[in-house]
C-alpha cells in the first residue's frame, strides 16, 4: 500500500488549527524555560527507530497464535509495511532483518525499494533459537554453547552468513541474542559453557568487518528456564570486553529480573563505553512483549533520561542501535507500532526538557526532593506537539493512529494480499 | 508555624499569570473536549488525603535513622504541621492517628486545634507489632492471632482502646494491620492462626460504634518473613466478608507480591463492596514506603481509573478512606508529603478526564489500541493547572513546594522546636 | 510398548539386596520414632498421580519446539504411554483427558484398553486458549469473559461437550483454566469480564453431574499478559463460592507471583473447604513447568505437610485431584514424568514422617527452632527405599529410569511408531 | 558460659549407639559408591563457618524488636558465645568482628581469649550504613560515594581503622558492604557515584596488607530504595577488577533480585577468579536473613556443587571466605547459628557426595535427566550421619540443638549476665 502524500496533507489540514494552538502554547512555555524548541523538533525529526521484520506480523504464545489478516509474507511485504509506517510517522526508517527467514533473493531491487521508501538496514539478526527444515544439526541444547563442536560451528557459520547479507544491503552490526542455556540444575556446566560461548564469538567476530558492531544481548531466562548462558549485563559486559572495541552490549527492556534499575545498568554500560543499543518494548511481569510505554512509561523516561545525559550529544548523531522488539499478539502490529514509535519519541522528548545544570546542583546538594520536582516537571509536560511539530516538518502525519484508520490502510491491506 | 493568608497571597502573586496562562489553555482544550472543567476543579478542591501522625517525622530502616531537625514531638505538633501543610495545599485535611503514641492529654483542646486547622480525624490505627514499656505480654509471636489467650486478649482490648480514643475525638474508622505471622515454615499453624485472628477481630467488631468502620489491612512479608496471617486481599476479604458490613479491606500500595496487579485487585474489592481505603505510597522493589508517584506513576492513575468508574460519582463523595503511609528517610517529611499528595491528586485528576464512553466502546469492541489511546491521552495530558487553580479556589498556595521553601517553614519549625 | 512383568521382576533381581538392605535401615529407624512403615508403605502404594494427555509429548516455548521421536499421536498411544508408565513406576494410574483432542473415536475400546492398563480417567479439561480449525468464534479476546455473547456460548457449549466426553469415560470432574485476560491497560472491563465469567460458568455448572466436581484455575499471567480474569486464589475461590458446593480451586504450582507462599494459600483452601485439587510442576522463574521439585523439593514438601494437616486422613482417600503438568522441553517426557512422579511421592512420604504431636506442642509454645527441627528432620530423611518397597509390592520396578533406559523404552516406541 | 568436654561426653554417650547404626549403614552405602568417607569426615572436621559479632543477638526490623535475654554485651561476652558454638559444634572456630561496635580495649587479652577458645578472627567489616554520636560526618547521603569530599575522607579513614583493628588480631580480609545509593530518580547521579565510590575504594586499598583480601560485596535494595551504587556482582566485579588483585566479591544469597540464579553468578566469580567469599543466610522474599537452608535447601546445595566443582580441592583449603550474615528476630540467635551452620554443611556434605565423572559425562551428552538425578542422589541422601561423626571426631556433640537445650545454656547465660 502506497500513502500519497496528498492524503497526509489533507488529514493534517483538520488538526493543523489544534496543533498551531497547543505548539503555541507549549513552544512559548518551553521558551519561557529556556529552552530551545527548535533544536528540540529538529532532534525529534533525525531520531529514528528501527522496525524488525518480525514485528510486522501476529505475534503469539506458547499456547496459540491469532494471526491478523493482510500480514506482509515476503521481505518485500515486510519492508512495504515498515514504508507505510514511515510515511505515516517519518520516525521508522529503519529494518532490522532476520536471517535466515529475510535473505533477498534479489539484493538490488531490495535496496532500491529501501532506498526509495528512506528506510536504512539497521542491525542483522541471527537465529540459533530453532531449527530450521534443512538444517543438519539440532539447537535444542545450544548453539554457541553447544558441547558439540559441529554444532558450534553450524552456528558460528550461520552467524557469518548473517553478516554476509548484512555487508550487501548495507547493515553496520550484528545482533547476537542466544536462547542457549539449561532447563535443570545439573544439565549444563556453567563455566564450560560460557567458555564455549566466548570461543565461538571469537571465531564470529574474526569475519566483523572493521566497520561494524556486535551486539550481545542478555535474557534472564526464557526459552532456557533454570540458567541461560548471557544472564545478565555482567555477563554480556564480560563477553564484549574479551570480544574487542567491536563489541558491546545490547539491552532490552524486557530481559531483567523483577524490579530490575534497568536506567542504572544503562548508565553503567555507558560509563564503560560499552553500550550497544536498544530493543524497546514494556511488560508488566516477564518478557511480556508489550507495546513500548503501556505499562511503565515513567521507567522508559528514566532510561532516555540516563541516555541523554550519557550520550552528551543528540541521540540521533551517536552510533547506538534503536529498535522495537515487541510481539503483537491482540493488537494490529502497524499500529502497536505506530503507538510504540510515539511512547519512545515521547520518552525522549520529555529527557530533553530537563533542566541538567538544575539537576546536578540538586545531585551535588543530595536534594532528592528538588531533583523528582525537576524530572517529573519534564515527564509531566504533555509533549505531544513537539512530536506533531517534527511530523509535520518531515511530511508526516498530525495524528499517526488515526490517519491509519481514516485511510484503512489495513484493509487496503488485506485487500492487496488476499 | 502559622501560615499568614498573606503570605500565601503574596506567593501566588509571583505564579499568577503564568498560571492563567496554563489554565486557560487547559480550559479551553478540554472544555473542546466536552469535559466541564469547573466540575473537576470542584473535585479537586473536596477532594482530601490523611496525613498519618508518624508520617511527619523522618523515617528509618532497620539499618538505621538518620533523623531531621524541628520535627514534632507531641502529637499537638504534629497536628501543627498537618495544619502547616494544609495551608499550604488545602489538600491534606485530615489526621490518621497512631495509638498509643497520640493519645491526647486534653482531647477537647486537640479537637479545638483541629478544628481550627481544618483538619478532620481519619482512621485511628492500632499498633501491635512492636511493644510499649509498660505491656504485659510480649507479641514477638503475634498479637490477635497469638496462641496464648491472654496475649490476644489483651491486643484485642488494645484496639478497643483505640477505638474509645477515637470516639472521642470524631473518628469513624479503626485500621487494623497486622504484623503477626511466622518467620519460619511449622512455626505456626496456618489454619489456627486465622481463626484466632477472625476471633480477635470478632470480638473488637462487636466494640465498633455502628457508624463506624473496621479496615483489614494485608501484607505478604516484613516484619514477618515465611507467613502473614493475613498475607494478600483474598484473606484480607474473607476476613471482612466474615466479620459483616462494618468491615472493609484497606489497599496499601506496597503490601503486594512483585508484579500484582493491583488496579485489578481494587475492581474486585468495589465489585464485592468491600473496599474500605487505601494507604498511598511508592515503591520498587517491596514496601519500600517512597513518596506516592515517584515510581510508578501511571500505575497510580490505572488506580484512580478503577475508583472513578467504580464509584459512579466523585471520590470525595463515597465513604472510601483517602491516606499516605510512607516513610521519608531521606526527604524532608513535610516536602515529601507535599509531592505525594500532588502525585495523588494529579492521578485522580488525570482519570477524570478520561472518556468513559469512548472507553466502554472501546471495551465492548475488544479494540486494545484506542483503549490505550483513551487512557493515555488523558493521562499524557498536563493537568498541573487544574490543581494549581483547585489550590486557589482553596485560598492555598500555587507551587506548594516552593512556597514551603521560600517562607523557610523547615526552619521556622527549627527555631520554633529547640 | 507393553512391559512384561517378567522383565520388571528380573531388574528388580538386580537392585533387590541393596534395597532390602536400605529399607531395612530406614525402616527400624522409623518404626523407632514411632511410626508405621507398614502403613506408609501402604499409602504409598494407593497414592496415585494423574498424566495428563498432553505431557506425553515434547512441548515447546513461543520461541520453537525441538520435537523427540517415538512420540504418541492419537489418544490410544497416549493412554498406551501412561500404561507403560504405570508398569514401571505403579503410581500413574489416572490419565487426564484434552479435548478437543483426546475425544475418542471408540470410547467403548478406549474404556476397554484404560481398564487393561489399569488406568482411571481423571478431570477432563477443556480448552479455549487457542482456536480450532472448525471453530465459528475465535478466542483471540477471550472465551468465557467474551463481550460478545455468542462466543461465550461457543465456549460454554464446549466444554458441556468436554462434560459429556467426561462422562462417557468415567470421569468426575472438569478443570476450567481460562486463558481469558487482557493484554493492555482499558483493554478490558475488569469488573464486567468476571460478571459475565460467573455466568458462563454458571451455565456449565448447571450441566454438571451431582457427582462431579468442576475446578477452577487460576493463573496471574501468559498468555495474557495485563490482566487475568482469574489471577488469584482470591478469585477463583470468589467464583467457587457463587457457583456452589461442586465447584472448587485447582492450584497449579506454577501459577503464583513471584515468592507467594503457596502452602498457605493451600490450607485457606483447606479451611475454607474449596480445594480441589493440583497441577504439580516446579518452575525458578515464572510457569516454567519444570519437572515436579526438580528447583524447590523444599516447598512441594511443606506443600505436603500442609496437605496431609489438613487432610486428617490418607490423600488417596480425600477427593482431591493430582495431576502432573508440566512441559518437557528437553527431557523425554516419559522420564521426566517418571521422576516427577518420584519427586512427588517422596514429598508426601516425607510429609507422613512429620511428628505432627510434637509439630503442634511446638506450635503452641512458639518455638519456631524445635519446629523446624521436626519439619526438616523429616524432610532430610531418605525416604526412597520407602517409594521402592511401595513399588515392589505393586510390581513395579525398584529403579524406574534405570528400567525405562535399561529396557530400551524410547526406542522400543520409535521402531513402533514410525 | 564454659562447656566442660565431660558434658558433651555424656551427652554423647546417650546418642552414640543410634549414631553408630547411622553411620555404619551410610558409610557402608557411599563407600559401596566408591566414596571415600574418611575423606568427607575429615574435610568435615576442617571446614569451619565464621560468626559475626553482630549475630549473637536477637535482631530486629524497622517495625521493632523483640530482644531476648543473656545476650552478651561486650566484644569478650560474643566471643564468649561464639566459644560455646564452637564448643557444642566444633564449626564455628572463627568470628568477624564489625567496626565500631568491637573494638577491643585490650587487644591481646582479646586476642588469648580467642586463642583457649580455638577461635580464628576472619573478615573485619567498616560500617557506614549508620551515623555514630561522636561523627562529624552523616552518611545519611552517602559514605563512600558522597559528593562531599569530607565525608568521603571521614569514610575511608573509618575503613582504614577498621584495617588496623584486623592487624591486631590477626585478620587477614576487610569487607565493604555499603548501604550507599538514592532512594529517587535524579537523587544521584549514576555514574558520578560510582566512580566515587571506586576511587574511595582505590584510598582504602592503598592502605591494605599485601596479604589481605578487600571484598565488596553487591546489594540490590535496602536500605537504598531506589538504587545502590554496588547493586549486582557485576558491578561488584568492576570495582574488584579496577582495584587490583587482592580485591574480589563477596555473595551474601539474601542479595539478589527475585528467582536470580545465584550458583551461576558463583560459578561466573568463580570463572573470573573473583570469588571472594559468602555471607550465608537464607529468605523467601527480600534480604529477610533467616536461618541457612530454612528455606531453599536445594539452592544452598547447589551453590555447594558449584563451589565444590569450582574450587577443585576441599574447600577449608581455599582462601574463600565462610561467614554467616542472619538477623535472629524470632529465634534464639545461638540456636539459629546451630541450625544455619548444621544446614552449611550438609549441603556440602552432600555436594561432596556427587558423582562428578558421571555429571560431567551427563553434561557432555546433554542428559538432564541423568545430570538432575546425578544431583538429586546426592542431595537426597542424609547426609547428617558424617556431621555427627565429624563431630564426634573434633570433640562436638552429635546432637547440637538437644544439646544446647539439654545443657541450660540460655538459661545459664542469663544468670551470668544479669
Amino acid at each position: 500500500m502506497h500513502i500519497d502524500k496528498k492524503d497526509i496533507a489533507s488529514h493534517n489540514d483538520k488538526y493543523i488549527k489544534q496543533h498551531h494552538k497547543n505548539f503555541e502554547y507549549l513552544s512559548s512555555t518551553l521558551e519561557d524555560e529556556g529552552l530551545s524548541v527548535k533544536k528540540i523538533v529538529k532532534e525529534l525529526v533525525d531520531y529514528q527507530v528501527a522496525i524488525p521484520s518480525w514485528a510486522l506480523s501476529t505475534g503469539g504464545t506458547r499456547f496459540g497464535r491469532f494471526p491478523g489478516e493482510g500480514e506482509p509474507v515476503t521481505f518485500e511485504q515486510k519492508l512495504d509495511d515498515i514504508g507505510l509506517l514511515h510515511a505515516i510517522n517519518a520516525s521508522s526508517g529503519a529494518v532490522s532483518m532476520h536471517i535466515p527467514w529475510d535473505i533477498p533473493k534479489e539484493p538490488k531491487k531490495v535496496k532500491k525499494q529501501a532506498e526509495e521508501l528512506g528506510i536504512k538496514f539497521d542491525a542483522v539478526n541471527s537465529n540459533t533459537f530453532q531449527d530450521q527444515p534443512d538444517q543438519k544439526h539440532s539447537y535444542k541444547f545450544g548453539s554457541l554453547c553447544h558441547t558439540d563442536k559441529s554444532v558450534r560451528k553450524q552456528a558460528v557459520e550461520h552467524n557469518i552468513e548473517v553478516i554476509e547479507v548484512g555487508k550487501i544491503v548495507g547493515s553496520k552490526s550484528l545482533t547476537v541474542w542466544l536462547a542457549d542455556g539449561s532447563g535443570f540444575p545439573g544439565q549444563q556446566h556453567f563455566a564450560k559453557s560460557f567458555d564455549r560461548t566466548l570461543d565461538s564469538l571469537k571465531d564470529i567476530y574474526k569475519h566483523l568487518p572493521d566497520d561494524w558492531m556486535m551486539f550481545t544481548e542478555h535474557k534472564p531466562f526464557e526459552p532456557a528456564f533454570y540458567s541461560s548462558v548471557v544472564q545478565d549485563w555482567g555477563s554480556s559486559l564480560l563477553l564484549a570486553n574479551k570480544l574487542g572495541k567491536k563489541a558491546a552490549c545490547l539491552v532490552d527492556l524486557g530481559h531483567h529480573l523483577p524490579n530490575a534499575n534497568i536506567e542504572q545498568i544503562v548508565s553503567r554500560l555507558i560509563q564503560e563505553d560499552k553500550l550497544g543499543g536498544f530493543h524497546f518494548n514494556d511488560s508488566k511481569y516477564s518478557d511480556d512483549d508489550l507495546t513500548v510505554g503501556s505499562l511503565r512509561p515513567y521507567q522508559l523516561f528514566l532510561i532516555f533520561n540516563e541516555l541523554v545525559e550519557g550520550a552528551g550529544k543528540d541521540l540521533s548523531k551517536t552510533d547506538w542501535g534503536w529498535m522495537i522488539d515487541a510481539a503483537h499478539n491482540i493488537k494490529d502490529p502497524l499500529e502497536d507500532l505506530l503507538q510504540s514509535v510515539e511512547a519512545i519519541k515521547i520518552a525522549y522528548a520529555q529527557a530533553m526538557l530537563v533542566d541538567r545544570k538544575a539537576l546536578e546542583k540538586a545531585q551535588e546538594a543530595n536534594d532528592a526532593v528538588r531533583a523528582q520536582e525537576i524530572l517529573q516537571h519534564a515527564y509531566r509536560t504533555d509533549v505531544r506537539p513537539l512530536l506533531a511539530e517534527a511530523r509535520i516538518l518531515a511530511g508526516a502525519a498530525i495524528q499517526p493512529i488515526s490517519y491509519y484508520r481514516d485511510a484503512n490502510c489495513r484493509k487496503n491491506l488485506i485487500n492487496e494480499r488476499k
